[in-house]
């Protein structure tokens, strides 16, 4: 096949548009390899031409005016990776309307305007892909819309911050929450305001996207349910150790009698759990489907490089299925209703700082029965001013639990509202074969 | 787009080729949405037309003529899912050669027959897809060939017998080899006769087309080192665990200096490694590259639907890049030599039954220090008929450790030749980061 330039444009030309202008030079042969063609940015959009750069452009590629990549015919494919909603959104939608192509890595575009992006695209004929937007380099939207075409995925548990999962990984091996989140700013891991991962608001913007590709229904990225991992107590982190587990900070997403639940929290993770081995910062994120069971996919999840392989990635994609109309339409095609409030169902973690009277184990367990909530696994620890109770329950409808925590809490004994975790249990061996 | 059905053959209609059929009619509706298009079984090639089946083709579909398929112009896709290597290779080359694209499942086809099947295709100008090859639905080709474009991936390192992963499983909790692999023969893992998995043979099938893909270098199959568990002694196994390691059966293909190695072996995994979580019948795939770091893909490595998944996976990509030349060429481009015998490099593990005399510690030290091979770590067990040394290494040159492990057999003190399995650490908090 001969060989064809192919033009591309950026949209911002910082870490992560230096790294796929460097990786455009350093891999031509293996992007020619797989795609019969070599690719050149010929222009980036920048608010400013004299910022210094980590791998220059050549001379007459940046540029301050979209306009000369808007009215260029030549350059069909556009790598968003500038970042921003509002403007940037207005941007690529002038983009896909002249007819262009975009990949993009902006996770916050993606969960909050979507819709309107994919029926731009859909109506000009182009494709707007998105895998960097969520994981980096961890191809899971190639994954789902590719590979498990005829899975019918109806879960996804996640992994994907890897900010708070390096916390959570420092503090299993003794810091304390405000060593560990010093230790990730230190590393460059965290930023100043680390307000976004800790709260678990990054993790919830990958969460809805996940969600509305896995489950091809729309799913806001205000609806999703999420506790931080400011919410966690040391207590926790020594009591999940003691029962064989670790803490996670996990996006789950379920489809449960077509109805989409989409939540992030921390979660009690068993250590055979495939989710238990993800440390530091990395993320991981498993699939569950009918014809697959389930495919785990882990890998580092943030990164300048990583981002630019899957920018490459996506754009290589495009090329390879210009005109073919391959999956490139919008992931939605159905909309699905959230699953009610309290109707979540899953096993619980949670301890209680308890006086240490006669007969308040009893009453918490009163509490507990009364709402079909039955306790599987039970620590208790003594100190000075009184007792603490770690309960891990059965699988429990959320509402009857919350119930139970409320009853539990007006108990005179206890001292204060427990916050409950899931739990992830690992499979047991044998729900593990092909059987 | 307008919906135009796409007539598919198959050659065989057993577990697999049924499964295919079923999914096509069961996810017409998801199918149509990825591609644009209605897939359909329209022939289907058998031994028997009259064997009980378990989703039946509609009448008409199987025929035992393979030229009903050859001469039928409208079929331009054709699943292999018939096993076999000889009489199947021919028949997809023919195929190949009448201008039809295909997608097989068959991983001796593939490891033995590689380079003229690429050829053939090539020359035709169609694809030749291979995803269900390797470890069933998990989406490793893929992600090797689409996703990981420009990241010069350097390592392989993968679990992809999950026969022998069941029993290691198992023999982690207690059982026995001749237990494990009784327990592994009655829930349908494992063959009556298991030599292809407990040998590594079906290891090494997987491992040489994971390398071919890796490092686009044809790496024959008969070249792959192989040990199988059959060599582990139950010694190992409770070691293993008091080092907190795991023993998994691991493939390792590396690119070194321009050098390929592939090999399949018992290894000692840390608890914290990614692969040390892969428990029971399950696969994973870890790949290490420059752009990525690493990427682990994990889930079921066999199974009808799974397969038929992945089957089905690769039939819509053919149809999405239908004459784009999108990455249907040979993955080889180049040719790369074998890592000399004895250099590769790794920390080992092995045991040492010795009679419990003065000094065999100190010559067993000298004969390793002799070689640069350098202990980390050591336990010792008194039994009643001597000692057990367990010998944790630093990393060392493989044939500097045979070496050693050839002098230290001849010590009089020493009553077996041991048997060394490499060590798969665990990556410090501190890689894992994106810094």
């Amino acid at each position: 096949m001969a060989s064809v330039d192919v033009p591309v444009a950026l949209l911002g030309y910082g870490t992560v548009g230096a790294a796929v202008n460097r990786l455009f030079h350093e891999q031509a042969e293996d992007i020619e390899r797989a795609t019969g063609h070599r690719l050149r940015v010929v222009k980036a959009l920048v608010r400013s031409l004299d910022k210094e750069r980590e791998f220059p452009a050549a001379p007459g590629v940046l540029t301050t005016d979209i306009n000369e990549i808007l009215d260029d015919p030549s350059i069909s494919v556009v790598a968003e990776v500038m970042g921003g909603v509002e403007g940037t959104g207005e941007t690529v939608l002038d983009l896909l309307r002249r007819g262009k192509n975009v990949v993009t890595a902006n996770k916050q575009l993606v969960a909050r305007r979507g819709d309107e992006l994919f029926a731009a695209a859909s109506s000009s004929g182009v494709q707007l892909r998105f895998e960097a937007s969520v994981c980096a380099a961890i191809p899971v939207i190639k994954v789902l819309r590719e590979s498990l075409v005829v899975t019918n995925v109806h879960s996804v548990l996640g992994i994907v911050n890897g900010t708070t999962n390096f916390m959570l990984t420092a503090m299993e091996a003794g810091m304390s929450y405000d060593e560990a989140l010093a230790d990730a700013q230190a590393r460059g891991y965290a930023e100043a305001d680390p307000t976004d991962d800790v709260t678990g608001a990054d993790a919830a913007a990958k969460m809805a996207i996940l969600a509305t590709v896995a489950f091809a229904s729309r799913y806001a990225l205000e609806d999703v349910a999420k506790v931080g991992i400011d919410t966690i107590d040391p207590l926790d982190v020594a009591a999940a150790s003691q029962l064989d587990m670790v803490i996670r900070l996990i996006g789950q997403a379920r489809l449960m009698d077509g109805h989409v639940d989409v939540r992030v929290s921390p979660a009690l993770v068993d250590k055979h759990h495939p989710l238990a081995a993800v440390e530091g910062a990395f993320n991981a994120v498993m699939l569950q489907g009918d014809a697959i069971r389930e495919i785990t996919l882990e890998g580092p999840g943030a990164g300048g490089v990583e981002t630019a392989s899957a920018v490459i990635a996506d754009i290589t994609s495009v090329i390879g299925t210009m005109g073919t109309g391959f999956l490139q339409n919008d992931p939605v095609r159905r909309t699905l209703p959230r699953l009610p409030v309290g109707e979540h169902r899953s096993p619980y973690y949670f301890h209680l700082s308890v006086e240490d009277r006669p007969g308040v184990l009893s009453r918490v367990a009163d509490e507990l029965a009364q709402r079909q909530v039955s306790v599987s696994r039970l620590l208790q620890h003594q100190s000075l001013d009184g007792a603490t109770l770690h309960v891990v329950t059965h699988e429990a409808r959320e509402g009857d639990l919350r119930d139970a925590l409320t009853a539990i809490a007006a108990l005179p004994e206890v001292k204060r509202a427990p916050q409950p975790f899931p739990v992830i249990s690992s499979r047991g061996v044998t729900e593990l074969g092909w059987a």
